[in-house]
């Protein structure tokens, strides 16, 4: 039996879909995640550009909007053991410019910009709050590391009875195999997979 | 350059060792995960099996056990994302043989049963309260899946600032490449991978 | 200047309404609570008879309904810093009789009973989540006692930016002093206050 | 039976005690608190110059020390239930002189700053990471508003199980009747209640 099979037969995969009121979350779409020589690599700028269509079709439809950035504290004050496991993340401080938003997704005002330390945008944050004063019951998701932030903050937005949908061409990694894999598990276990284009067909 | 390389090249996968203060976390293992007519298959099984001698050495050294079952309300009043996304879920209620901890691993006085709805065991739950009150900086991970509720427990452990070791030969799934592609991703970037064998020998 | 003029002039209590999806969430109305050889007295019984009519109120209009229990394991393993300051709350075991929501208030399928260890109804609970699936904005809180488990709720749905409305006659505490302060402090910083009656007239 | 014995006779007000890794955490001891025409009045003045003995405590015995000042976005992306019921709050953004640290009590590095937007320091914040980081077990609390942040400060930290101490003389709030109210509330259920000298000789 296939590894497709075995989650056939056991019932996974059903769709949840798409509520009455979307948001769009973008994850860690920050300068330091475009570039190989730091956090960067892979499919992650194809990624960025799809992503521009994304939130213009989000703006111009009045979704709320949040963005998320990587930062920590200029002192160090905030270390602990994801930058013990990766100790590069420390670079990405308030003012640095690895962790400001790329150009092509300047946030604007009245959208939430979210300065998080774990992989979950929800983790230690204002996010879900935020989330619920708007009334928003579904997230449609981008951003990188797809095997990452992107897969942390899924689970977090399930776990919380979000409808959440994976935007399968704005979600990017510096790796493809983990990149394929974790595709694999949100859709079968925590989220809908759509491409942009299909976004904009069911919410146009 | 390889996945790996450049996983190496942006300085992925440094160890943060274990602490002071260890304690064994036991994920899901269910009688519903060990049928593969229900949620089991793959090398669950084998994972239960190890999984014993690993207990028997947490509860020689006194450290704090935890154990998690998945359990739904008899009258469906808390479905949600979760539970849309995978139906089989609801049958897992507190009395049903399904979530039933299997006998081999059955928890003692004094060990912490925890009842989750979703893939974290921080998620609502008392985890992270109760790991503070004993002291813990590190929890050994075991359980099932390795693509679903334990990596979800593991990016909250380290989330939380635990260190956070995954038990390889303890973890199981049910199909394999989930298993290893999650393996990768968690000793990249959010636990330390370490055998049942080499547990024993360093925490002795 | 008085106090209330201290909190006048700067410019707290102002209304935050009552939004399109309401909750009523019922605090601690269990046997143990009723009983001042427990941890009852004071207000609590009226608050119980005052709270069937809004119980009522909110079955024929359809609301989500929530009740809550204080539950502490069987063989102690979930003992803390809560049940260290008040070691009377670890008679609240499953099935012990002072841990059972009064007979007046018995839930009915469908309503969601919650078992916390802390004062508030969402810490360690599925509670958010819960509401965020069923898409509540706003939630009327009655139950016990004022200055403990229902002001903490109160403050955590806030927190959470849900509108929160303390129903003033159906909640109860066992001393007067500690309910009248805390009335006034979530009229002054978190909540609306309403009477039972004034409920049933604006949601009608 | 007065409220005094009531409680005596349910077995509140059990002393938690002190642990063995001690914390400051300071909450709100920001200029727009100083400042009657703000958010100040009261005893927040004497608590600030008490608290500068225990901070020069903290840093003498190397505890580790946490800071909090309330925040909201420049542009209002983030208002709520909270900003709605108190709507002067909105004033206290990142640059206003409004949300700094008192001068007094100015921060070091490697002291934590958290940016808080509701009552607990720990709602949406690094907080209880940081702490289990530092593997600490006991907060001792100053700050402002007693009744406000300082009371949901030390709710949450009981419920994440950390024994917590209120230094009575170095809280403070705008009205007299809240901050006494409020520290019979947590001296009976949530806290310990020492004076500053009390805490330099339980701790020298």
């Amino acid at each position: 039996m296939s590894e497709l099979e075995i989650y056939a037969k056991q019932g996974f995969a059903q769709p949840v879909g798409i509520g009455s009121r979307p948001a769009l979350v973008i994850v860690d779409f920050v300068v330091g995640f475009t570039d190989p020589e730091h956090f960067g690599g892979g499919n992650i700028r194809d990624a960025i550009v799809c992503c521009q269509q994304l939130l213009a079709h989000a703006r111009r439809l009045g979704w709320p909007i949040v963005h998320t950035r990587v930062v920590y504290a200029d002192d160090g004050a905030d270390t602990g053991a994801f930058t013990r496991k990766a100790p590069g993340l420390l670079k990405l401080t308030e003012t640095s410019p690895l962790s400001q938003i790329v150009p092509e997704l300047l946030p604007r005002a009245g959208e939430l910009v979210i300065r998080k330390r774990q992989p979950s945008a929800f983790f230690g944050t204002e996010l879900v709050g935020w989330l619920l004063w708007k009334q928003v019951d579904t997230i449609f998701v981008a951003g990188c590391t797809t095997s990452g932030c992107v897969r942390a903050t899924v689970v977090d937005a399930l776990s919380h009875n979000l409808r959440t949908i994976v935007v399968t061409d704005c979600v990017g990694d510096r790796a493809m195999g983990p990149h394929e894999a974790n595709l694999f598990d949100m859709g079968q276990k925590y989220a809908d997979l759509m491409t942009s284009s299909e976004v904009a067909s069911a919410t146009g």
